[in-house]
């Protein structure tokens, strides 16, 4: 009998207990959340098969573990896990987007890297939050990042693989340390950036009139800025180091691009306005 | 009998051409365009009359001439409509991302400000450019700003404001100064940080594995880098001190988030995603 125990039930826990239902991937569902009008409605609609009253008592009913919580809130989990006393016997995975911080986390909760801890992070999501919003095709197609640890065994992994593999995700693995420089690029900056403008424009004398202005493309370029604030305060702390190492990189493009802008460098404008175009559209396929 | 020119017909002209056709707008649609293909597909697909084999010829049969090129091909459009001798007889007007040249262009091609001539801005468009990916409700509920000068007329002004609203678009009046320096901020800042971010990823030394891991907030905070070069090229260069305005305020901003961020000050960068969410979302009410 398999039993997959989720501890945090928002929109990637949910979708992933929607998923896993769909797919038929456990024998059984069992969820934890500190949100219990959440849980209960995932019971409910039969998403879970039902709550655990703790994450020790979720520990005890589960052979693989998923904590799905904000990163910053992942090491109290494990803490809880370490303290079911069932934690050699688990197979455990997370989906922070932070990854040196948890295993950092998973350290100091079990005193060394327990072999069934598979640290990961389903490269999916939304702006959107809550399980009202879940999906069981949310990681469809989808990239799933795992940074397995030196402790970890080759059964873990294969229980967490074959987990994201059944809800249609590919699965890579990376360092955590290569993952959080990456993520810093393609992910955290980004929304330091829209946060930072929309920050920019409500500070104006008439935000409203601005606002009011803004086209398509401010609202797609700041979508993200209406992300989870607790999600992102939470990568910001722990990413804060790769951030900056992205935000400092940024700015010197970000420089270069404001003296060509200044000094009206015509055919240096062009060219670089053309290579931006042919990269994104090589790589996203206009996405 | 009412004659519309449409000057360049790629994505807002042809637009603005399958949109007056649809809502009956003017008698007869005649088109001119350096690229005749588009012109002559128009023409095969009934959403133009006919086509003009120059901007002159196209002045003498139109009564309102709109003039959808980018910006800093404007000018020269000016210049033709000015050569062909009917421009007292003429309402004008142009759909270029910044309004303070194409108002000093209009002063060097004519002479003076003349009476015909409104300046506006339709606030919609799309990272899609050309008349293939036109359509008749580009504009519908989007705004239009005219930026009239000293010299408008009532009469022209009121022609232009008609075939802004016959199209569905809500047309608003600010001066081409305060324009310039809005849209810097809601459109031509933002489309600046999405080529410095593609740029600055694409100049790192594995940029496959990096644009692989992009996730959908990357997607959207990147689209509008897929834009027409050309055309970004020109509002750089047209309003490249609002522009460098707009950086500057931003940079601060993006300064300051940056040291709490390094200092991790935790209440400040939540207190910070908080608010970036509450504006966004009530202005943009999830978009």
């Amino acid at each position: 009998m398999t039993t997959l125990g989720i501890i945090g039930v928002g929109l990637i826990g949910g979708s992933v207990a929607r998923g896993v239902r769909a797919h038929d991937l456990f024998d059984e569902i069992v969820g934890f959340d500190v949100a219990t009008d959440a849980l209960d409605l995932l019971v409910a609609d039969g998403l879970l098969d039902r709550s655990a009253e703790s994450i020790e008592s979720l520990a005890r009913a589960s052979t693989l573990v998923l904590i799905s919580v904000p990163t910053r809130s992942i090491g109290a989990c494990l803490e809880a896990l370490a303290r079911s006393g069932r934690s050699h016997e688990l197979a455990m995975t997370d989906t922070g987007s932070v990854k040196g911080t948890v295993v950092s986390a998973a350290l100091e909760a079990f005193g060394e890297l327990p072999p069934g801890f598979v640290p990961g992070h389903p490269i999916a999501g939304s702006e959107r939050s809550g399980a009202a919003w879940s999906d069981a095709d949310l990681f469809k197609g989808r990239k799933v990042i795992l940074t397995p640890t030196a402790s970890t065994s080759p059964d873990a992994l294969a229980q967490v693989e074959a987990l994201w593999r059944g809800l249609g995700a590919r699965v890579e693995q990376l360092s955590a340390e290569r993952h959080d420089r990456l993520l810093a690029m393609t992910s955290h900056l980004p929304h330091l950036l829209a946060y930072a403008l929309v920050d920019t424009l409500a500070s104006q004398p008439a935000p409203d009139e601005i606002f009011d202005l803004a086209a398509g493309g401010f609202r797609d370029f700041t979508r993200i800025a209406s992300s989870d604030p607790q999600m992102w305060h939470d990568i910001f702390m722990d990413n804060s180091e790769g951030l900056i190492d992205a935000l400092d990189l940024f700015e010197r493009h970000l420089r270069k691009l404001r003296s060509l802008v200044e000094e009206l460098r015509s055919q240096d404008i062009l060219a670089l306005c053309e290579r931006a175009k042919q990269t994104r559209d090589r790589h996203l396929n206009r996405g």
